[in-house]
């Protein structure tokens, strides 16, 4: 059901030529109102693509009436050419749709430090305009793809008759990023920009924010939620929060299962934590230990790089009462030896990894992906 | 030569059934003075092996008569039995020494969490005490290894007669460390352990602590600098520093080129930084994009990805000034396309990339390797 789940939304997904295979390529989403709120995040990386400097832009507007993305090509590193094809692309779909370009969000995904075939995207922009149609979400979803294996949809119905709905692309997260992570949530509740700005920014931090699957920012990362209000239902705040936060948490784990190359999805929950920072600071450093996800990848509960990655953080623990359990099993106790680890089976594509900090009553999961050959495979041939 | 190049040194090397294959796995280097003159840099891991804990505090008394070397076994998170483990280790060797225990050195190397087979080990001591020879440094470098491929040697001489050698093994660096690097340095130069501290610091902080083959932080890593005095030389304390920074290089250099699975060695040189710090936070940051170690195995100039992970950083820099450059071609200019990709030529072991940050005078330069499928493969049987 993808973007058009929720009421008002219109999308469609073309082939324009920008990818060499011939592949759909361009995806057009347009919210048809009466309300245009919108409000989105990005990477925190600081190389920034041309079209999240244009979409940040536009974001403060406060208005999104439609949302143009292509593969085949990241606008990344490209320069003020590169800002004049994101800007022409925005003032294409402007006249196109007979709206205004400073109400058109841009997001792209592909090789950085190329120009992206402007004779071929434009026509596509105009070709896609065409195609809208409420049943156009599957086909914009497809469009997006890169590397994925397959496209990711999700949608939540709300009590009262609102939807949100969502697609994304990408194996990754916000921050950092596997390859770029795409998102685009619509809603066709009746809601303000700021509303949607608590939700978004609530519900990221604890899905697309906790996803890391190889430690790598990406420069194009975006995360945009629209508002039709076409549902003329105000839903309440917490349950639209919640609604939010589980198209996400779907999306996110969507993009964790089909990560570059992975065999084993980890899920990572630091426990007993002083604070919810130091539980994310050390799932993130064990999330990024290439050791410890090699050895999840030979199935070897070796939970010595578990506590090596939790060393390198400066999270309130001390060494010798640091708990470890792989799949259950407290193969590390008081930071030593713990139950035999031949009572660990790893054989499952999920594997829980759980760490006891002693130090306090917080905690965060944080998901990663083991490191393959396939891995390696796939981003040494990527671009060439 | 070794860790005997230096007068007033003996060493060897033995098989002690430490390792399952039979092979050595236990070396003692013994300072025979006039001088027991120490220093030693250790890991910054706060999960440090019983071995570290041991060895920091033998370092605060500021002499140290002997070094017991053990591969086959970290002894890291055994606990308090493990810490008795390398108490009863230095006692063996006070013992067969005729020493005090509180002036031996231990370094351990190999799994974590698993205990040591001391009915082995202390027989070990033993026999390797009764085959101390000036001759010993090759022995007692093979004795260190683990994953080495070869074992690793350095000897510079100075001017006036004195000289400082030295042994490492492991492939990786004191901070972050792909697998523990133990290094023991020695030399017959006249000097107080304050002095050898100063010149050990100031060489890691240039050498080991600037290569960074896959961002794992061990729990074990030594280095040691011992001095005998037996030259009966007091060096010019900056041809000393020199001499000990060279050794430092040269091992360091040989740490990479053996490095788990690696086919490239990485030289990245951080130009026109605001500061030093400014220049090892980014060339670390590159040193550690797993998608730019695998563009590099694959022979592709991917300066996107270096500029990904440039961005991540806090460093002094505006993203449409920065320049990459691949064995010398200026792939990226003004943070966009600069010279043609095609014209890079990275068929060769050894890749330079040179990263401009037009934004101050300094510099710096990190080591580090490809990702390959062998270190995935290496490191995902370790220890199934």
């Amino acid at each position: 059901m993808s973007v058009t789940a929720a009421k008002g939304f219109t999308a469609a997904g073309v082939a324009a030529g920008i990818k060499e295979s011939g592949g759909e390529d361009l995806a057009l989403v347009v919210n048809n109102g009466p309300r245009r709120a919108a409000a989105g995040v990005f990477t925190a990386n600081r190389v920034k693509a041309a079209p999240v400097l244009w979409s940040q832009q536009v974001l403060k507007g406060g208005a999104v009436s439609a949302v143009v993305l292509n593969s085949g090509g990241a606008n990344a590193c490209t320069g003020p050419l590169g800002f004049q094809d994101t800007h022409a692309t925005a003032e294409q779909a402007a006249s196109v749709l007979g709206l205004g370009a400073g109400e058109i969000a841009v997001c792209s995904t592909g090789l950085i430090g190329t120009r992206l075939p402007m004779d071929r995207l434009l026509p596509g922009v105009e070709e896609a305009a065409g195609r809208l149609s409420e049943y156009g979400g599957e086909k914009a979803a497809l469009a997006i793809k890169t590397t994925d294996t397959v496209h990711k949809t999700a949608v939540v119905r709300g009590s009262g008759g609102w939807t949100v709905g969502g697609m994304a692309k990408g194996a990754g997260m916000l921050a950092p990023s596997l390859a770029t992570m795409l998102v685009v949530l619509t809603t066709d509740a009746d809601l303000d920009s700021a509303a949607l700005d608590g939700a978004l920014r609530d519900a990221s931090r604890t899905t697309f924010e906790r996803i890391d699957s190889d430690g790598c920012l990406s420069t194009n990362d975006t995360v945009l939620l629209l508002a039709s209000g076409a549902a003329e239902v105000v839903p309440d705040g917490t349950e639209f929060t919640e609604a939010v936060r589980t198209v996400c948490d779907d999306l996110a784990q969507q993009l964790i299962r089909d990560a570059e190359g992975a065999s084993k999805d980890i899920r990572i929950e630091v426990r007993n934590a002083a604070s919810e920072d130091d539980a994310v600071e050390v799932g993130r450093s064990v999330a990024r230990s290439n050791l410890l996800k090699c050895a999840v990848h030979g199935e070897d509960p070796n939970w010595g790089r578990v506590l090596s990655a939790i060393g390198t953080t400066g999270a309130v623990f001390e060494p010798d009462r640091l708990g470890v359990a792989v799949n259950g099993v407290w193969v590390c106790r008081n930071g030593s030896v713990g139950e035999d680890r031949d009572k660990v089976d790893m054989r499952y594509r999920e594997v829980g990894i759980t760490v006891d900090l002693a130090a306090g009553p917080e905690s965060a999961v944080i998901w990663t992906n083991d490191l393959t050959a396939d891995y390696v495979h796939e981003n040494s041939a990527y671009s060439s």
